[in-house]
């Protein structure tokens, strides 16, 4: 029975561990919180950090397979684990690429996959030469996650704003659709592509409100999504499981915004929507199976349920039984002990074959959820 | 954030586990082998014997609920825990009917509930009396399991074949299809029911060859499954999970086999084909959420996967690719560690709209996957 790790025990690890009791694999999680969403549903849990060489390394050891919840590792032991015959998923070749967004903007320029124009600025001041280049989005190289480390900067006067730390500044791009396309890929360059889902933001949060599977856009949008994404995961040149964000902008062109090297935030609702979910899919890559139907069964909608504005501290969670008593919805709470405004602390997903029940249902349940603690946070 | 145990830790506990993952609940399980398939998916594993007194009553007494995998349980101590406000799904009271197949038929009689004409024998003398009850089929009234303690006694002459303990003499029924009915049912008395499921038996081998979802019956037999299974579930007076097994017979007469208190291997293809499964259903039964959606997303076809015959050893898998090259085949490998003939060892579930393709697909994989072990069995 193959051996299989996985880099970081949060909510993605825990669905991925859902999916591996499907399959004979002994399954391995290394996190630095006994407590983690994942730590209770793997054979062997490792209290540690996966940013620490020797952390990593002795956790990969004796496996026979890797994956990562995160991009923010150590690289260093995962190249080392796979000189010594470590199957690591994505190949470390690939996440140095990604995790730096220099280096992941220059990998598009290099293989010609359409992305938004960019400068590289090692410090603040680089701004300046960069005039002609507002309104753009300032992102930090590394250490960003989950919208921090992003900066819009709407003109020179924002400069401020910019980050002091090697960045690369975005051309802002007129966006109409934000589109995740999910590409699977095995070690024999065999892919699978899950329909496109769409991202819809909320524009006064600017947060993902919900997002529709499949997207809604044109059948020669999907092909071009298509064709983008696949030359994206060919080009990284390793198998895994790759959520590619594009941006199709008002004049129908397709961009790649950013890649992220595993399973992914919007590929969620695959579990109950699709012939195949995208854990299934990491398992088959890992395992050595062939690859699984990415097709959807059913239309769904995924909202993220996320931690309520003015609580931190241990989750209570309110209008479980107003969410769960409407049909077809799904609920995935992941068991984090504590919440904190903004924290992704669950998903719902949404089947049906109506866009107009999709979306009704999905913002009753962003209304309907609170995600609380006890005591209100004190703020003066 | 409630915890709940479940006595017995084989594949139905497994794929409870799975389901547990979506809710904030915490998770135990006795049983008494480290190694068993749901050992590592809990919070808290307990080695112990599901049967013993102690054991059970230990296990249960800091748990606010307790489920079963198998009837065969201490119900003594389930009693005690009942009496000390640890919930039991289902009520000991129920279990006591269920697991015993003399008090089950009584059950059915006294509560008007149509099932096959039965005598009760204490000892194989007694089947004496019954000469004009043959063809019959002759049950332990307990210990028996999966077709252990279950005997046809064709006529008279096969009467030395017949139990020389506590047994049920049923008469033989004219069987036209079997029918399993799963129905859930909370603590308010709120039930759900989902499609019933055909089982199709291998005349030869006697033995349960595919099950389709939902059954191919007509939609007035299907009102009468219904009422009936709704009926055995309301008169046992307990919330839970049931599969209430039925038989129609020639005449088109829908009649009780027998009925298991728990989660079951005929709601398995739920998982991947209702929109809520029977997993999820009994989750939501002990958290005291709504009940979820019983129906069918669309049809399946369940083949459950046994150790192939002559071997007994660790197990190993032959076919798995060629399984899961099929399109929409869903694999479930319960990670047993050793095979034995029979087994069962996992099951695949088929989804498709077209009922050549289910059947055609349940054949093959029957066919393509061994389970085997590296030495075969020598039998002399």
């Amino acid at each position: 029975m193959l051996k299989i790790g996985i880099l970081g025990g949060g909510q993605l690890g825990r669905m991925l561990l859902q999916g591996a009791a499907n399959y004979p694999v002994q399954t391995y999680v290394l996190e630095n919180d006994w407590e983690c969403p994942a730590a209770h549903l793997c054979h062997g849990f490792t209290l540690g950090d996966i940013r620490n060489f020797d952390d990593v390394y002795h956790f990969g050891k004796p496996l026979d397979g890797l994956t990562i919840e995160i991009e923010s590792v150590n690289v260093d032991a995962l190249e080392k684990l796979e000189a010594e015959g470590v199957k690591i998923y994505p190949r470390p070749s690939a996440l140095r690429i990604i995790r730096d967004k220099i280096q992941q903007k220059q990998f598009y320029k290099a293989n010609d996959i359409p992305t938004s124009a960019f400068r590289i600025t090692e410090k603040k001041d680089d701004l300046k030469k960069f005039a002609d280049f507002f309104p753009a989005v300032h992102k930090l190289s590394s250490g960003g996650y989950d919208g921090r480390g992003i900066q819009i900067l709407t003109s020179m006067q924002d400069m401020h704003l910019g980050f002091d730390q090697p960045s690369v500044l975005e051309k802002k791009v007129d966006i109409h659709k934000e589109i995740s396309q999910i590409v699977a890929i095995n070690a024999a360059g065999q892919t699978a592509l899950f329909p496109p889902v769409e991202m819809i933001f909320n524009p006064v949060l600017n947060q993902l409100d919900y997002q529709l599977s499949p997207a809604e856009i044109p059948q020669q949008t999907t092909w071009r999504v298509e064709a983008i994404a696949l030359k994206v995961v060919k080009d990284l040149k390793t198998p895994g499981i790759f959520a590619v964000e594009l941006f199709i902008d008002r004049n129908g062109d397709v961009l790649v915004n950013e890649t992220a090297p595993r399973v992914h935030n919007s590929g969620h609702h695959t579990i109950e929507a699709n012939f195949s979910s995208q854990f299934d899919m990491l398992w088959r890559i890992m395992l050595n199976y062939p690859l699984g139907n990415p097709k959807h069964i059913i239309h769904a909608a995924m909202v993220n349920l996320i931690g309520s504005d003015g609580f931190s501290g241990e989750a209570h969670y309110e209008g479980i039984d107003d969410i769960l008593k409407m049909d077809n919805v799904f609920l995935h709470l992941y068991g984090k002990k504590e919440t904190r405004p903004g924290r992704k602390m669950g998903h719902a997903t949404i089947l049906s074959p109506e866009k107009a029940d999709l979306v009704f249902k999905a913002k009753a349940i962003r209304q309907k959820l609170r995600i609380i603690s006890q005591q209100p946070q004190i703020t003066v």
